[in-house]
């Protein structure tokens, strides 16, 4: 087999970036290790930033986005028993989020894909990537159902969009990748729930107690989170210990109050931050979650994706229009300036709103002091919106 | 002896308390341990934030701050040889700071209070403050060349300006008092040297080797800073080796210069963030630093003190005036309002600027993401900016 751009992985990245290519006439072909069902159902991140909801109708894939998306304007931050609204058109000159949940982003992209675009292989399993440095690197992959015989996609550009366990990273020798990284020592218990969420907005609420989140996937399907020491199983949790949690956690002084409802999903997600640089090797590109890794507070990792996808696209259509090699080569420096923001972003939402093991009464009255100091000026309150709403793309 | 207000200390908190009382026509006597020539020249400060500077006009003690003062309309961050200006009248509407020491301040309060004022004694170490939660409280204290024998300040209201080791926190039972602490894993090594400043504005440097500070006590004397191991001895550096030392972090890559010249005095600061709360027991009242300590960078202690008096000054003169003593009882909550955005403000400009020797890869991109943040965002270096110019008084 012969394309392109070989895509490695079907997920939000991958998915957009064939759609990208193909709108400017550029083929590709994406390869999936998993089912298609599968791929459209799991449970990912659900805020979309002012950016990514641009280039989703800009793809022409922002249809059903549009018509059945939550549109955000805010963001409530709870702490003390107060409440405090954060605006975002009003601190950022105009921008929202849209809540639509990941697995509707896929599902839109996977049948424009089927019905517009190149070939699309679920259950191809990549394998190995070969020859990043060379003109003609190749993918190896192997099908369900062949017996366990192997194929090639032949290509002229390689993008790993195949997450942290994928292969696409691991072809990048040792000796050129520097990592970082950061591990928390608490994890996210989150559930979904068949119960109109409690509040329109998303609720981010400090707690002597720890962190919780309430959030929603559609007006009738609440989505809420509690921190949790890390490793700790959900099944450890009953469901109305759950609840009883989140009601303290989210408690304020003027009697707001959180419905319940049937919990329908129960998991832990652990956080973690990590980058590797550099993002490119040869014809090799990394996107989203092979290069990155957000903790899941602010909701970036989708949204990095995104940009990651969008700048190679943009980077390869300038190749094709112009010769110049120049925006391709910078790919790597130019999504890293972008993720360092969000890496950073998403370091400091997570500290402000999460309660250490070990922290010290001087490490709470900061963080208190930092939540007041959001809730009273006006450009510490635009620092937030503007990163939550989202970084530029260059 | 007896007076309205005992103070305690003639530091710039309690020299300016006396100012503001006597302006009101409020009596106090203030209480020195050492004399006058040691508390005319123990370097401190140098920053005044513009509510300082617009408080000791308007108490009439402004005259020689206006005439030599430097009127800084902003500081440079350095950081990976880059060079960034901080605009604060551009960021914040107006507000600039004035770079005058507080060993002047000190002076200049002497002076106005020796030919004007009430009692200021000197070489008079208080001992004790006893009776905080009765009517009458009383500082027993003990004058120089008085073969040992003890004196009575009795007043209706004691303020303990006598910094971190004074006696009027200890006057506080435990069980009425909490401490929130840190300490930082490094120093400032400090030297004053007889050569014009090589920047006309404060230069914060942060450099894989530490951070470095280009500072200025007048237009002909420099003061300089360099991050050092906690616990180093000033001695164990030769004097060109800090400048070389000096040179190499605050490098930029345009070619700009340090000059150096004799070196007058050297010393080692350690680093530390302390509050006392609550800041009030009974009739004892804590200002500065016996309440509240914090790192140096972004030159936050002088100030805090300087609104600690003016909120103590504000609230006898309403209750004076008003018979309401609500302003006085609130005094522990409306400066520990202010006291923890500075106590904020300084841990995050130093876990900005200084490189902790644990400090992980991932922290230090994150370190320079942040200051890259600040020097691309506007809101990011207005909430700098406002920080830096001051917190407003309550």
């Amino acid at each position: 087999m012969r394309t392109t751009v070989g895509i490695i992985g079907a997920g939000p990245a991958g998915l957009l970036l064939a759609r990208l290519l193909h709108n400017a006439g550029i083929d590709s072909v994406v390869l999936e290790s998993r089912d298609r069902a599968y791929v459209e159902q799991r449970q990912r991140a659900g805020i979309l930033e002012q950016g990514t909801v641009d280039v989703l109708r800009a793809a022409g894939a922002g249809g059903r986005m549009d018509r059945e998306g939550l549109r955000h304007d805010g963001i409530e931050l709870r702490f003390a028993r107060e409440r405090h609204r954060v605006d975002f058109p009003a601190l950022t000159g105009g921008s929202s989020v849209m809540v639509y949940a990941q697995t509707e982003v896929c599902k839109d992209l996977i049948a424009l894909q089927i019905e517009e675009g190149g070939p699309l292989l679920f259950e191809a399993e990549a394998l190995a990537v070969e020859g990043a440095e060379s003109e003609r690197p190749r993918v190896r992959f192997r099908r369900e159902g062949r017996e366990g015989r192997e194929d090639v996609l032949e290509c002229d550009y390689v993008v790993g969009c195949d997450g942290f366990w994928g292969v696409a990273r691991r072809a990048i020798p040792a000796e050129h990748s520097r990592v970082f990284e950061r591990t928390y020592p608490f994890g996210w218990l989150g559930i979904l729930a068949d119960v109109p969420p409690s509040h329109d907005e998303l609720v981010y609420a400090r707690h002597d107690r720890g962190f919780a989140l309430l959030s929603m996937r559609s007006p009738n399907v609440s989505r809420l989170y509690l921190q949790v020491p890390e490793g700790m199983d959900a099944g450890s949790w009953a469901d109305e210990e759950i609840w009883d949690e989140l009601e303290r956690r989210l408690e304020t002084a003027d009697g707001w109050s959180l419905e319940r409802g049937a919990i329908t999903s129960k998991s832990v997600t652990p956080m973690r931050s990590h980058v590797h640089e550099p993002m490119r090797y040869g014809r090799l590109f990394l996107a989203g979650d092979a290069a990155h890794i957000v903790p899941p507070t602010g909701a970036k990792g989708l949204n990095l994706a995104v940009g990651d996808v969008v700048t190679f696209a943009r980077a390869l259509v300038h190749l094709e229009e112009t010769g110049s090699a120049e925006r391709l080569d910078a790919y790597s420096e130019t999504c890293l300036r972008r993720v360092w923001q969000a890496e950073r972003f998403s370091y400091d939402m997570t500290t402000l709103l999460h309660r250490a093991p070990d922290a010290t009464p001087f490490e709470d009255r900061v963080q208190l002091a930092r939540l007041r100091r959001i809730a009273t000026s006006r450009a510490a309150g635009t620092d937030l919106a503007e990163g939550y709403t989202g970084f530029p793309l260059d």
